[in-house]
């Protein structure tokens, strides 16, 4: 059982491993196929998420294997069933794959040493997100033709993000600069924190965080627009941007808050080509696990 | 993007694409098939319906096409995304067409100029059902082997149905004379009203509206047993017709109200018929906007 | 219309019809295959269940078959449609097979006379539930080669379980011997009821039922732990077993109730085995209705 090849977080990969996934990434954007019509990837989602879900489906569409979901209100799991029984349940029907996302942060560590099958995370709370990590580094790497040397800007919550953390190391790991931007009750010791006015030219990437309302809102001291003037990309500050440089978001974006309404889909925003990205690097990562990578 | 082509009304088609659409049903209909395997159909239904959501899936399947269905529940529209943000979305993953069913009234006309691909309406709450409408005119043409000339009678809450209003006048531009019975809250000006009893045995057609009790309760004077008596199709009616006139309800439909327990699968119903063209109509439908027609 | 053939109860099947289907499933587990390409099923679940429902879709993708499942919660049964008129709606849509779970007891008798394509039974609450049957009478076979004279203990609720009733008819009728153990208020008469250490060592195979914390609230009057300790499997219960005993559970189960966490996964447990021949016994039902076993 220690053969089965899992991907679960970012910090797992070594340099060449993630540029081996960028690179496939793009060779399935230029054509590459596969035909896994033999097998079968179980999607199991635990909390809602449109583009990571749908994203990892299209992936197995196009890789030509199949696809099961399985949707927690019509699981045992309303019968109380805990997460590892219901995991080895289905791995028990002969999946071959298993897609998870979980509320739970790092969820993983518990299935790991008693899965004969891989496991691809889609997400441990606000754990690790691999899947939304290398869709931003092939939209950059796509952008750039290389990742070494560029300057990044991340602005939001980074403090309580471990997708942020778990980002930044591998952003450093790949030669890449990167500089951090968040309101004070965001920040935390251990890292330098910019103003983004005085960052604003300089850098090639901003990368915006989604304000999790839902979740900020006891912590959270500044209204939308105070937020939007102090940490968000305004269209005043997209104007200030090197000519070259450009926006991403991980998406569902509030508009008015992190992202002005005009930025969304400005020339600069790479928004909707990350969600585009997202179904090829979801594609190279279920080939890496699967073995024939 | 001009140049895509969308199916949102029945008004934006002309009398000739709907004898398109309903010959290509019925060239599906005798054994016709294609073969879109690399066509991806994202069906977004917003709202509940088993007749719509299940025949458009079952035409994707019959074309050979691929089905993504999202579920509401599961997407970010629970974090409050927009309709716009999410179709977006989802256009981004490189779906090839849309099928959306949705609450607002045109929702399309928010999305229209903005998409690349095409989109077929599955319904726009009380707007426009456009499938339902050909499937509808589908089953009176393969009855009776035309449609000018025919006698239909529609019979229901006519006044609050969009739907009922551009049925109407579509029969119209295809020759056919629509007789209208309504309670007389349900009336409005500009229109003739009938007796149900002096029609039923005049006309070719009876087509009979839902009675929709979770919107019409506070308006809704009669009770279910004075509706059925003076507005639904009773066995007592459903005599008096014509020997080959017929009756037709989209369903689902209230047993005891708007049509009798016997009736609904007496000779005379067409209503599991309709059921079973809808599957073909929506075959060539999508196979309409992608182009191929 | 007499000519259908549906699954609907295992008393409904001959001696020689239930060995037809096991043996069937074992062509499957050897690698037969079918392609049923053109052949839809569909799966309709109004009673959450993971490992019914997903192995049910499991087995039609291996058959080759085409999968459509209904989701209670986006049905038109929301809009109050009864079963009945769901259920030849689907029908309608031109599917091929039908799957249903549904907590009615015996809901099928209403829909049977009226069908036109052949109905599989995914469970009709405290009633029937063949495939779980079926797949555990294949379980024990492929044990122990056989099923005639096998000696098999029943543990739990056995009064209220219309399941536990029909599988010991069947065991008798294959010639297996039956032994009863259920706490004072859940036995009844016309039964033996039996002490668990006294049989532990004698029987070939223990069958645990699911204690369903959610029904049996009331009645009740055990702990969990002295239902464990009493009616469980224990380690303790587990060591004295014959040394080619097995243990089974349908699932969901309750750790530390019915079975001990250690049992689960012990070296006698099938549990996990009994999830994966229930694909291939519901290949092999789908394959008996559709008529080409």
């Amino acid at each position: 059982m220690a053969k089965v090849k899992h991907l679960v977080t970012l910090d797992a990969l070594s340099v060449d491993e993630i540029m081996t996934i960028l690179h496939r990434a793009d060779d399935f954007v230029n054509g590459e196929t596969l035909n896994l019509g033999k097998i079968v990837v179980a999607n199991l989602f635990f909390e809602p998420s449109t583009r990571t879900q749908y994203s990892f489906e299209m992936a197995q569409k196009k890789l030509g294997a199949q696809t099961m979901t399985f949707h927690e209100g019509s699981s045992s799991t309303s019968k109380g069933e805990s997460l590892y029984d219901t995991v080895k349940t289905i791995e028990a029907l002969s999946v071959d794959t298993l897609v998870i996302r979980h509320p739970e942060v790092n969820y993983f560590e518990q299935l790991i040493p008693h899965l004969k099958i891989p496991l691809v995370n889609g997400g441990d709370g606000s754990g690790n997100h691999p899947s939304q990590s290398l869709l931003d580094l092939y939209t950059i790497w796509k952008e750039f033709g290389q990742l070494e040397g560029l300057n990044v800007a991340i602005a939001g919550d980074i403090a309580n993000s471990r997708v942020a953390h778990s980002n930044i190391k591998a952003m450093e790991r790949l030669g890449m600069v990167v500089h951090l931007i968040a309101p004070p009750q965001f920040q935390e010791k251990g890292y330098e924190w910019h103003d983004f006015d005085c960052l604003i030219d300089k850098v090639d990437v901003v990368m915006l965080l989604r304000v999790q309302h839902e979740r900020h809102h006891s912590e959270m001291t500044l209204t939308k627009s105070e937020y939007h003037e102090q940490y968000g990309m305004t269209v005043d500050r997209m104007e200030k941007m090197k000519s070259t440089a450009i926006i991403m978001h991980p998406g569902p974006f509030n508009r008015g808050t992190e992202i002005a309404d005009e930025v969304v889909e400005a020339k600069r925003s790479r928004i909707f080509k990350q969600v585009e990205n997202g179904v090829y690097i979801r594609m190279a990562m279920l080939e890496y696990v699967l073995g024939s990578g």
